[in-house]
């Protein structure tokens, strides 16, 4: 193990310049644009694992983008070990705001930036410099291991479930490893055990049939941007309380024990408030920010748009107005149910003087897996050492569907053990891999796969 | 002037080939990348107005684009009258709803389409078509005429005032003819009394310092597009009144004779819903739709937008959200000051968890020219003849800024003789100038001009 970790020291230069030629690829999931990106990039994966001693790679074709599989398992009698992780990222826009282009990576203040450093690409890839520098040191891993890359998490990995289905020999494992969350900050180790579930939709209000002067017609006919800010306003009350019926009937209330948990994760609303740049916070009343952001129910804007949104002054009544909306989850909600409550809402709220349509985007189920996991337990000491610091229990607001899906369909439980730090901006302009943690990260998987060893 | 009358109708194929040429100058006054088709369309009213016999005419430079103007002062001891009309045009977007290109005008349905057509290139060009009439067939023009087209309506004519107070002698007149309003419907001529002033604002808040992953944040972070959302739903209650505190104070009411004098105008509810295709109208609760649209002070959004607008799913939540808002004026409300009221609303309601930043864009005075003016009434009988109907007298809920301007710089009051109807999409795609309402309104202003003499 020593010689492992003496080897992931050594490479650390070299790291940086394979991971960025990983991250010019603009795999953008969410953009038919980019579809022939996918393939480009699970190739480059490919390349990438063969390279590190991994066998059996396979690049598999599905509905949608491509899947990539391959496979050490020469570790008889040991248990088998499956690493998920994902290879396409989000769209970039606003464009305007990254520093510098997305997808040509650069170091800056200690981090690495560029689209997918943090989600998920650089997390990825550090599952595979594991494999290799074990390898590369003693010829053998403690464990049996397994990839599955998949290039659909962005878009709430559609394709998954069947291939899933399909390839239940071929992925047959005692533990999921997903890397794609984060530390509680740096040099603070955690490893997330429950993840919110997801409901998304776009609302689209109909008034006019056809764009208007706003002097000609306005006062007389409604104005679809106005209703759905209306309709919007009615979601929450002025606690932050969610309006819509039923949607807080599943949740499984927090337990005494679980907000003594959360409570231990270090936490200040001032850093958090200095941090964001805002003078106030709002959310449901009656619960902290850490309840809030991983074991409360949310819903968010995601976007909105509707007339004239280019410079100048233009006096119209437009026609159409939309939004993006969605609403993270937690046990026992069920996203399919949410949606559609969702979907009542706007209908039952919305005035005879619009039409409105729902479509519905992904969904995902929220996770938990229970604390007393072995291989959890595991890992915990491998981060530990790595940090030499205690490791947190965390619930996540994010989602990954595709854990839920685990679950299901494999009938494995997840370990999420993440390295990106609250500042890695993902998702947003200038995300970033902060690299001690990056170096670190890697030795730390490197130390769960022999403390996975029975 | 039957003569005058007689050329007229056996120029109409010209006309239309002359006013496409017109058409074809993309003068969008709002959009910086236009500046030189402003000049470019003004030296092609100077050959339009050369061409039919002005005389002196002249592009003058201002601090934004060129006004141009022109006159025949033959006609001693007659009354002069000054001609307004504008050749800037609105923005095309949405660019996709449009069935045929914005400036390449074609006839459809006895329309000529085109943006501009109607609004109100179309109605210049009947003016100076109804002097070429006049003089190519009689030598001289009844009464004095002036002309003065601008090419900063559309952004408000903030170039306009200084003009007129440096050029009082050269614009002196009797009165003013605006054509930028419309008829009731094909068939039914109008005279607009009154327009509506307007105050017009742009809304920025702004929450997180960058956007955020929504499921990392959400529900523990104000989402600036849900904060406007609930500011904009502020704005009116259930019965469409406008809640900013001071907004009616200045608001003259609508008196019984006025109240009658628009139940004159032809409406039917039913017809307008068919037309706009919407099952139910809103607004002002205890007014007509006729009073909601000319009479009554109106706010509305003309535009709304934040977070992800593209294509898909992106669980963001946005650092900033936008909206362009709008109210439109009547006597004897000031537009600064329904903006300060407008600003310090959303100033005052928004939460401390985002930051408000108001812009103003330009604004205008509402204006009631009064029903005995000597030339309404010569108006009203030519449009009367040349109709062989009734004329009706309306206000309109657009605004014009400049007939304030006039009135309080020039100490003239107009006559506002519009020829556009209802369906010409003025500001919207597919913009039209129904082609009868065009050839019988020329015919209308030759009469106009002799009714004019003394």
């Amino acid at each position: 193990m020593d010689k492992a970790l003496e080897f992931v020291r050594r490479n650390r230069e070299r790291y940086i310049e394979e991971l960025s030629a990983l991250l010019a690829i603009p795999s953008i999931s969410s953009d038919p644009e980019h579809k022939d990106d996918m393939m480009k990039c699970s190739e480059h994966a490919v390349d990438l694992l063969k390279a590190a001693g991994i066998e059996n790679t396979k690049i598999h074709s599905t509905d949608g983008h491509p899947v990539v599989t391959g496979d050490w398992l020469h570790a008889a009698g040991q248990p088998t070990v499956l690493i998920y992780g994902h290879l396409d990222v989000q769209p970039i826009d606003p464009i305007e705001l990254w520093d510098t282009d997305p997808f040509t990576a650069h170091i800056k203040d200690n981090r690495l930036v560029a689209r997918g450093s943090a989600d998920d690409k650089g997390q990825v890839y550090m599952h595979i410099k594991t494999i290799e520098a074990i390898l590369k040191t003693s010829g053998s891993l403690p464990v049996n291991v397994k990839f599955i890359l998949e290039n659909e998490e962005e878009v709430g990995s559609p394709s998954l479930p069947k291939f899933l289905k399909a390839s239940k020999e071929l992925l047959k494992a005692d533990i999921i490893v997903v890397s794609d969350s984060g530390m509680l900050a740096e040099g603070k180790p955690a490893i997330t055990y429950g993840l919110k579930g997801l409901s998304y939709l776009q609302i689209e209000l109909t008034g006019p049939n056809r764009d208007l002067h706003s002097g000609t017609y306005g006062g007389a006919v409604a104005n679809p941007a106005e209703i759905l800010a209306r309709l919007i306003a009615k979601v929450k009350d002025e606690n932050g309380r969610i309006q819509i019926p039923g949607f807080y009937d599943k949740v499984i209330d927090l337990s005494d024990r679980e907000r003594e948990l959360l409570g231990k994760v270090p936490h200040s609303d001032e850093d958090y408030m200095a941090d964001l740049g805002v003078k106030a916070l709002w959310g449901e009343a009656g619960y902290s920010t850490n309840e809030r952001k991983g074991a409360r129910p949310t819903f968010e804007v995601n976007g909105i748009w509707g007339g004239f949104t280019g410079t100048g002054a233009k006096t119209v009544l437009p026609s159409k107005a939309y939004a993006k909306v969605s609403s993270r989850l937690v046990p026992d909600q069920d996203p399919s149910e949410i949606a559609q409550l969702i979907e009542n809402f706007f209908n039952e709220n919305a005035p005879d003087s619009v039409k409105v349509k729902v479509t519905r985007f992904h969904g995902g189920r929220p996770v938990v897996t229970p604390i007393d996991n072995e291989y959890m337990k595991a890992a915990e000491r491998a981060l530990q050492e790595s940090w030499d610091h205690e490791v947190y229990y965390i619930r996540e607001g994010g989602s990954i569907p595709v854990v839920a899906d685990f679950k299901t369909i494999l009938g494995l439980d997840s370990l999420l053990l993440g390295y990106a730090l609250p500042d890695a901006r993902t998702h947003s302009p200038n995300e970033n891999l902060h690299l001690p943690s990056f170096y670190l990260g890697i030795e730390s998987l490197v130390r769960c796969l022999y403390y996975f060893k029975k």
